[in-house]
């Protein structure tokens, strides 16, 4: 079945495959009847919680492109969120940023405790693998063997984990503009470059295409992480969800310190304008990717 | 090329085989210029560091029964043993069993830190999958598909993570033998069945002999568990490299526990001869894999 956003706002396209991504995770994720009902409990727990659902939302968009049947995207959907899932549940490990508030939730290893936490992280993991390789998600496995190989090399030391090494040991380096540019690029970009790329893979888009949307997401995906430092310099923790004011807190560069408050507004405003201009072949099908770019820099929380 | 064990004694073989597999890790691992390296060097100190490779043996000794090209066999006997050794970094974490000696060596976040470890071993797991979805491990992308969902689910909740959850609850169940096996069959026994199948896999060899390698997989694992238990019970830290003693003093329920020392090594010969029925149809190319069997369950360490 196809999917249709014809005459939607952002906000109910993102509340519709929300509820629909949810619908997804819990199906792909029952739980089991043994001891090890517990990892999947607090997998559930940590993956059903809700949030923007920001990248299930870019890969439906993508995929809605090319008009791939909803039930391929909203596996890969599912998929890289439970990915996106996992790296919360890991970075909130006292080890990491010893977080006790995610969404205004206790967070997983609060909720459970830190072996269930790091258990629940590696199965969320491993079950992205698992339903992107899976005969459900595209009838021709090269498209899913080439769906695996990216999320992997985007989560990977290449990529989102690389990027949060590097996060963790930025303080030791002269982290200019170039710098931090790049550890977003890996923590977050990458996640946001499949994202948008998937549909284009699920569909067997032609290259152009398929760099059109990579270079929107590079360019959305930064604006993202500019809008984020702003907000943990400007949110409070009620609004935003979580802990905020933790970086300057930490002496962290970001683009905020770096460029201060209104030059890193202005960029994130360029950003985001450069991202639409990628869409420029698409029609009136990426009105919401282009609408995406304008939320991102203009969102509260 | 195709491998070639005529003439090789079962331990001549594993050297060799370790050998390989040290110098394809090394290769699939190569260290990045930035200040991501760190995580790399971690996952390297890992995964270099010598240990039986037992799993990876398994690999080439299975492709070796359907003459599966080397390169191939390699590249997935190198994929299981990165998932071995994330779950090894994650296991030993403090949040876990808090070890600070694996394989005779300080473990991964002894030498680095808790965060670089757990980076580590998310990045090992990562990398396993896009190792295994990459063209150059089977110009078939359905075989590449299956080897991605066969080792997700081994891996996963419902399998070695499970395992690795079920243990931790088990001083809180009463733990008879049939349910300490189920909990080595996922905690171990998984990677073990992947192990076997996977030349059968690669070889798109008949289901007959597949279910004949699991077979063989399966009570060979569990064997190999009992033998395991007993040095757990038996051996010395210098001879085992790492320390033991360490159920009995957490009071966990185990095979030797249950069954007593006497009984559960007659328990798992018992388990070896059968193993070693299930490769009736094998010609002699499979006689390492018998030696196999006989090996884990004679081993000192």
């Amino acid at each position: 079945m196809p999917q249709n956003y014809t005459n939607l706002s952002l906000s109910e396209a993102l509340a519709q495959i929300a509820e629909a991504v949810n619908a997804e995770l819990d199906h792909l994720l029952p739980l089991p009847d043994g001891p090890e009902s517990r990892v999947v409990d607090a997998m559930r727990y940590s993956a059903l919680d809700g949030g923007k659902r920001l990248r299930p939302f870019l890969v439906m968009q993508s995929s809605y492109l090319f008009n791939v049947s909803k039930s391929s995207a909203l596996r890969v959907a599912a998929a890289i969120e439970m990915v996106h899932c996992y790296s919360l549940i890991h970075d909130d490990l006292p080890c990491m940023d010893n977080d006790d508030l995610r969404r205004g939730r206790p967070t997983c290893h609060r909720q459970f405790d830190e072996e269930t936490a790091l258990l629940a992280g590696d199965a969320l993991l491993t079950k992205s693998f698992e339903v992107l390789a899976a005969e459900a998600t595209h009838s021709d496995p090269a498209v899913r063997c080439e769906l695996v190989w990216e999320l992997a090399h985007a989560s990977g030391s290449a990529g989102m984990v690389g990027g949060q090494m590097v996060d963790l040991r930025a303080a030791q380096f002269a982290m200019d503009v170039p710098a931090i540019t790049r550890l977003q690029q890996m923590k977050t970009g990458r996640l946001f470059d499949f994202s948008c790329v998937a549909g284009a893979i699920l569909a067997k888009a032609p290259h152009q295409q398929r760099q059109a949307l990579k270079n929107y997401a590079h360019d959305m995906g930064l604006a993202f992480q500019i809008a984020d430092d702003l907000l943990d310099v400007e949110g409070d923790a009620a609004t935003v969800g979580k802990q905020t004011g933790k970086d300057a807190d930490a002496g962290k560069a970001t683009f905020i310190s770096l460029l201060g408050v209104e030059r890193a507004r202005a960029q994130a405003d360029m950003l985001a304008e450069q991202a639409i201009r990628h869409l420029d072949s698409f029609d009136e099908k990426a009105d919401l990717l282009r609408a995406t770019a304008k939320f991102v820099v203009n969102r509260r929380s």
